[in-house]
This record gives structure tokens, C-alpha cells and sequence, in this order.
């Protein structure tokens, strides 16, 4: 799969589904030399079970094991526990898997057990063959809730069983004041030649992770790349271009590299928004178009190779 | 596939598979006038999960879901929730199909609600269209210690991790003697015509029953019959024979009858037994001999019919 040696070390901060792609593309050219730090704002207790969807998309997509069709899950998967949760008239609104289910029933068990989530995501790893390091954003819970016009919502409750519908007033990270980066976060970043920002939601993948404190600061001296999630105006997947509008903004890869103008030093752009190549560069960032969007692993190694020499021209 | 009407009210006393296999042909006889008051000894905590064996045996068994092959768990069940745990390293020792974890989180999340688990067995065999009555034998926890000869182990550790191997010394039921009946045993037992002790493990299945304190008392006045779980000195599945041995008694029938004789009215010895019929009558017990192994839905449904025509004889 390497065609050419890429031996710049990278850091890259992403959620869910979107950056999972991005990261599966750097991990297939850079293997060990990545590190993928992952928003834990979305982990949430469901059936007594500790589910951590970030994480999970990331090493599932990373290992190749991951449902392409939908996104989050696994490939090949069954439904039988769940579907028997439906029968008894149980909760069932949160979709999950029978080989999902038995990685999340590892991972609580082993979390009671006193184990940190840092920890048992490197084993995980190692089980699924992952050559990357993949960190949570820290090893306490971070909780991301949602305000509303009416009300503060839990993310799973607003993301999934109210399915994105209310509109959205802000964000809270609770817990995130007193939450430590993952151990190695920091020192990570400090090594890294280039950070990369994956196209993943800014309000609440990136947020997150900033949100713990010592990550933010630890980016402004280094050369961090962010990849719009926003083409054209609207999200590939998911709530951002909502949230930017109900918050206020126009919802496009300006607002995003507006978001992200402290710490910036490269902004990858679609190539349907060359149109904001412009005031992109007199934010002072620079900037680097191309077609962005990853339908195929071919798209998403081939988008890391241009982020990576991207980042390399700018070191 | 009812020929007759049997219009008996019958409370059985089961453990899991050879219990329920008699319990399944009395449901099928009696549907709505058969309580089946379960063993919860055995239930323990694992992989986070409360999980009810016995329970979910005789329920299994009552709806036709069960593996005829094994016994336990379901037919047409799925493994992948365990292999995953498997694959991550995890603890895989006690064999959890998909279709089971789903009633098992469901059940857990009910239970750490403050449901009972009367209340959610009841819930769960109106699911499953069970007509007949299931109840744990109470809703505290019980939980059933094997003294070996070096150490007191739980009883899922004895019987699954261990494969019953270490030498059996006593038991104890932790938690019976502050138990109570669940809701409706007393009351049941006090209206049942007749009361069945089905071929389950004395020890370890119809001892912990009989450990809730009024339980056993309730029955002193009424018609109990039992159906030996020993057929020619041997259990049929499970340690039975083998913990008669090792607390020094001869494995048979015989020693079944002796250890119910205070409250035995009458008592199922299989043909192969006939020998014992004697002895057990000195007992001052009613004997019944016949073909008591269930090999077949239809040998549990003529085992059930001449179960309670004994009964109906005795009353």
C-alpha cells in the first residue's frame, strides 16, 4: 500500500465517522509515525454498558473493520442481542451490534475493574492490529451536553433519539476544567512535525478535545493543518452546517477556518470552495484545494498524501 | 396438543435444564394453572450482566426457544458478542450467545432501575407468550457457595470454570436466611392441588428453594410429588450423583426420597429403579414407576400427564 516513504510524524485530533477516514488514510501511509487523539465528549453509559463511538469508529475504521455503508459499526455485523432488547420491549434506539456489544462489555469490565480507557484502547488496538497509536482525549469523562431552545440535552439523547431536530443555543463540556490529556497527548504533539485537524464536526468532535485543558495551548507553536468538514456549505455528514446556522454563522470552510484561526497554519479547502481561498489567506492561514471528499480508501489516502506534503511545505 | 383436560392447579419447584424439561410438559398441559417457582442460586454478575440461569432455562425452555442440543441457552442462537470479548482477550469462560446478552442487558437495566425480578421474569414470559406462571423463588439475592476441600468457591466458578472437578464438601446460600419469598409463592403453593419437585439437582437446585424461609414450611400440609433426578445411580446431566458420593452417600433415587422424605407425599422412581420402590415406600412415600427420562417434547408431555394423574390419585 506505501507507494513512497512519509516520514513525518503526525498528530491528528478527530471525532467520528469523517475524521475516521482521514485518519484511516494517514495511518495506511505513516503507521506508527501517527497518532490519532479522539473526542470522548460523545462516550455515554447505555445498558450498562461504556460506549465510546469515537473511539470505536476510529479503531474499527483504522483495522478495516468498519461498516462502510453506514459509517459507524462494524462489517458483518448481526443484531440479534438488540433485536431480542426490542422483543422484550426494551431500549432499543440506540443501534448496536452483537460484536459491538461484546467490545463494549470488555471495555465496561474492564473499566470497573479500575483500568484506564488509555489503556484499553492500546490493547484494543493491538487486538485489532492497528499499527497507529489511537488516545482518547483524556482518561476522565468529558460529557458533551447540548443547549437547546427548551432545554439541556445529553449528546446521545440530542444526536441520536432526538435525531439532530432541536435547535441548537451552545455546548457544555462537563467535566472537561478538571480532565487531564490522555498520558502521551502532550508530549505527541510535541513531537509532531505536523497536527492535522480532521474534517470532523468543530462544535462538538474538535471542541472537545480543545476543551481539555493544556491541548489548545500545546498547538499554537506547531504546524497544525485543519480539513474542512464543510463543502459547499453543507456537512457531509452530520450537524455541523446546522449548528453553525442556529449558532448564528454562516455555515461554510470559512467559518471552520475562522474557528480555528488562533492555533492554524494550513487549511485545506474543496475544491467547490476555491471561491474562499481568499479571505481563508488573509485570516493569515494558508491555504491548499483539492477534492476533499472520500468516497473510496483510494480518496482517503490519497487526500493524506496532499494534507501530509501540504504540511511538509509549511514546516 | 392438549388431549385431556387436566384441570389440576399444580407449583412446580424447578432448577434449569432437567427441571424444565418436566415443567415444559406440565405448561403444555396446564398453561395458566402451572406456577413454576425457579432456583436463583446460581445467578451471579458477570461481564457486568445479572444473569439468571435457571430462570432463563425453564423460560427458554416453556416458549420452545431453547437448544434441545445443549440444553441451555437458545436455538438458532449467534456467538458474536463472544467471540469479539475472545478476540480482545477477555473473559470468555461462560458461554453467552447474542440472543441471551440482549435479555441479559435488558434485564440488568431493570433490575438497577429497582424493578424486581419477579416483575421483569413476568414482563419477560408475557414477551415470550408464556401462559404458565414463572417466578424466581425470591427476590433477594441468593447465592449458593460450594465448600470444597480447599476453598469455598461461587457457584459458577465450581460448575462452569471449574467443570464441577473439585471434591464437594457442603454448600451454603448465602442471603436465604434474611430472603423472602417472591410475591405470590405462599399464596400459590397454599391454592396448588399439587406440588411438583421436578428432577433438578437436590442440592444445589431444590435446596436453595427450600432455604427461603417459608417455603419449605408451606409444604409440610400439602400433596408434594417428586420425579427423581437420579435414574440408576446416575444424574442425568450435572453433579448431582457425583456430590451424593463425595458428601458419602450412595448415589440413587433412594437418597433423593430420604432427603424430601419430611414433606414427600409421593415419589416418580424410573423403571429401572424398581428396585428402590420397597425401600422408598417405608418411607411412608407413595411410589409412581415409569419411563422418566425425557428424551422428547412428547416424553415431556407423558411424563407431566402421569405426574399429575398420580398426583390427582394421592389427593
Amino acid at each position: 500500500m506505501i507507494e513512497k516513504q512519509y516520514f513525518s510524524r503526525v498528530t491528528a485530533l478527530a471525532g467520528g465517522v469523517g475524521g475516521a477516514k482521514l485518519a484511516a488514510g494517514l495511518s495506511q501511509l505513516l503507521a506508527e509515525r501517527l497518532t490519532v487523539i479522539v473526542n470522548t465528549g460523545d462516550d455515554f453509559e447505555h445498558l450498562g454498558l461504556r460506549i465510546s463511538p469515537d473511539i470505536d469508529t476510529v479503531c474499527y475504521t483504522l483495522a478495516g473493520l468498519s461498516n462502510l455503508d453506514t459509517g459507524w459499526g462494524r462489517a458483518n455485523e448481526t443484531w440479534n442481542a438488540l433485536r431480542t432488547i426490542s422483543e422484550l420491549g426494551g431500549l432499543d434506539w440506540f443501534k448496536l451490534g452483537d460484536q459491538d456489544i461484546g467490545l463494549h462489555l470488555e471495555r465496561s469490565r474492564r473499566l470497573r475493574e479500575g483500568e484506564t480507557l488509555s489503556q484499553i484502547t492500546q490493547d484494543f488496538c493491538q487486538a485489532f492490529n492497528i499499527q497507529s497509536n489511537v488516545l482518547p482525549m483524556s482518561d476522565q469523562e468529558v460529557s458533551t451536553w447540548v443547549f437547546t431552545e427548551n432545554e439541556e440535552l445529553s449528546f446521545q439523547e440530542y444526536f441520536v433519539h432526538q435525531q439532530c431536530k432541536p435547535n441548537v443555543k451552545g455546548f457544555r463540556f462537563e467535566g472537561a476544567e478538571i480532565a487531564k490529556p490522555a498520558p502521551g497527548i502532550l508530549e505527541d504533539i510535541a513531537e509532531a512535525e505536523i497536527i492535522v485537524i480532521c474534517p470532523s464536526n468543530p462544535w462538538v468532535s474538535i471542541g472537545p478535545i480543545l476543551a481539555v485543558p493544556g491541548i489548545l495551548e500545546s498547538l499554537i507553536d506547531k504546524q497544525v493543518i485543519a480539513v474542512s468538514p464543510i463543502i459547499g456549505g453543507k456537512a457531509i455528514k452530520g450537524p455541523a452546517a446546522k449548528m453553525y446556522s442556529e449558532l448564528g454563522f454562516t455555515p461554510s470552510a470559512l467559518a471552520v477556518a475562522r474557528q480555528y484561526k488562533d492555533f492554524l497554519s494550513g487549511f485545506v479547502l474543496d475544491q467547490v470552495d476555491q471561491n474562499l481561498e481568499r479571505e481563508t489567506k488573509n485570516l493569515g492561514i494558508q491555504t491548499y484545494v483539492t477534492d476533499s471528499l472520500m468516497k473510496t480508501n483510494q480518496d482517503r489516502v490519497r487526500l493524506a498524501k496532499e494534507v501530509i506534503k501540504f504540511g511538509e511545505r509549511l514546516i
